[in-house]
């Protein structure tokens, strides 16, 4: 897009996650099933929006394994599990570990307090399938 | 209520929206029977504010289906599928075309964020069965 | 943990509402076995978080019951089932009544907005499960 | 209202509270200023919501001080500073203590989290100006 | 943008508006003098940002103030009071009439609630400003 | 607290902070103020809460300066102006760039959308005192 930024090196393909956790397949395909009704339908600004929302989590003066982790405080914040698993998943796939996604996801249960419990448990199992 | 209100003419009943679309259908199932249990409560202060909810939805100044729009893009930017399904649904019972719900969903996801995308999918994909 | 505070007197366990009502048990369960992974991963700072969450709803000089039912207010107000079911159930094995349930609810509703009526809808059909 | 609902007794008035902090002062005059705009447009839907939301305060199953610590509650994790102070002078005019507000704001703050924390600040100087 | 989409027909410049009321001129003067911040640092993605926010409120399938409204009554819901001043001028700019402006308000009160409050009063005043 | 985390290396005090930004130094004197009522009150559970809040943001497995954005992207989601203020002040103080604080706003900006912006503008404008 402009010279500064480019494209994540991931080191795991969505489908290798898919294979390591069920709760990964189950959402990566939901979403790609859906994202289809939207792809169809071709909307002019929904495609400017998912271009930027792509630009915003590229390599640039940020490492994106961090904005990556910051995508999944903003989303345990604002109470979205399927915007959780997405960041854990990407997170996952540029190297991050463990110990990492729980300190990003510890920063998010102060933030937001107990009202994001219900969610860092659904977090908490998802991390089990995928690291073990 | 008062004299400027009044019913919306719906071109279509619930129930036909319900033959035409499956997702539609359930969640009409399934409002109806959970509202089978605010209402058998018979609460005062709940039967009111379904008064007023209704009376904020009534043909006025501003003609129903942009009032029904703005429902919409309340629920989207607020995050709750269900009273998104609902204001699509209600929108399409009153002529409103694919377009027109499509230009209010995005001012709801430039309002709103990315964290309105998963909700988007979902609005979408209702839309399809609607619209075709 | 300090002198003043102190565990609540329950008049029924977990377990005798879970036999009482089919969704209490689905939601108990399901908390159950998530927390699982949480505590397996046995995170610092979570524990501590825990511990306070626990803390902030102990007898004190506002009674359990009360605290239970602002609890109550605040998970419907920030709409996260979970929370509500969590916070009926306590509220039920303290003693609260239905219409003090019901009167706390109102609360949330007239702060919280039609946005709210969705999870009204599920508190009420665990209400009835609970208080037949 | 309805038969079961009723004014709760104040123990001081709002002149009263305006007299003790000026926090409170500030607050009420800015308040009765605001509120003539909206009164004057005399619009049917805002004084049908205003009078919902008064009954919803009332004594009734629930003690109306408790009530008001539950708006305190909801206002603190929804953040709203002008609904924070409104229910602590509530609050304080119903005889609660400040031992019984700080244990109501720590079920926001829990809840809520940190987020919370600028709100809990003001919430804690009009604390001293009303209590000392 | 694209070929469906214009730029609206404003009756009035934002200079009229700010003639003829000081909550306008005062908005509208630090909003300008602050993203002069923004606009001078030229960050690549916020300017994408920007350029999709004004496609998002053009005239389109749907008239542009219908979409200025819809953008008022997310603004209220969401409980931004610098969104709902924009809002506000926007629709009066583009001959919105006060009873119009009341019935979006309405929706956005009846969705969002009590917590709404403070910023309806704050709306009514800038409405009291531009109307009389 | 426990073996594995530390205090950040600052390399810069808040009043070096203060001395160079006008914007800096009132928040920082606003929040002394506040923060000496809470601290008289001497709430166990407050304490216990800012000491948790305190801990979430050592360095760790991720360090300081990446958890600091990550509590500027949080703060910004969820519109507080003070938070973001303090985060943008912390993560100065360790040495984050003008560039790094821009991207992680940019995260922010796009997963909580246009009701951001007027936050995104005073984030900018604090940016400016300290950075030129």
């Amino acid at each position: 897009m402009n010279s500064d930024r480019r494209e994540p090196a991931y080191l795991l393909t969505e489908k290798q996650v898919a294979d390591k956790s069920e709760i990964a397949r189950r959402f990566l395909d939901t979403r790609t099933r859906l994202n289809g009704h939207v792809e169809k339908a071709d909307n002019f600004l929904v495609k400017r929006f998912y271009n930027l929302d792509h630009n915003a989590y590229l390599e640039g003066s940020l490492p994106a394994k961090y904005k990556e982790l910051m995508g999944l405080v903003a989303s345990t914040c604002l109470r979205c599990d399927d915007c959780i698993h997405y960041h854990i998943i990407q997170s996952y796939r540029l190297g991050v570990t463990r110990a990492e996604q729980e300190e990003a996801l510890n920063v998010a249960l102060i933030v937001g307090g107990s009202i994001v419990v219900p969610h860092l448990r659904c977090a908490y199992e998802l991390l089990t399938e995928l690291y073990g």
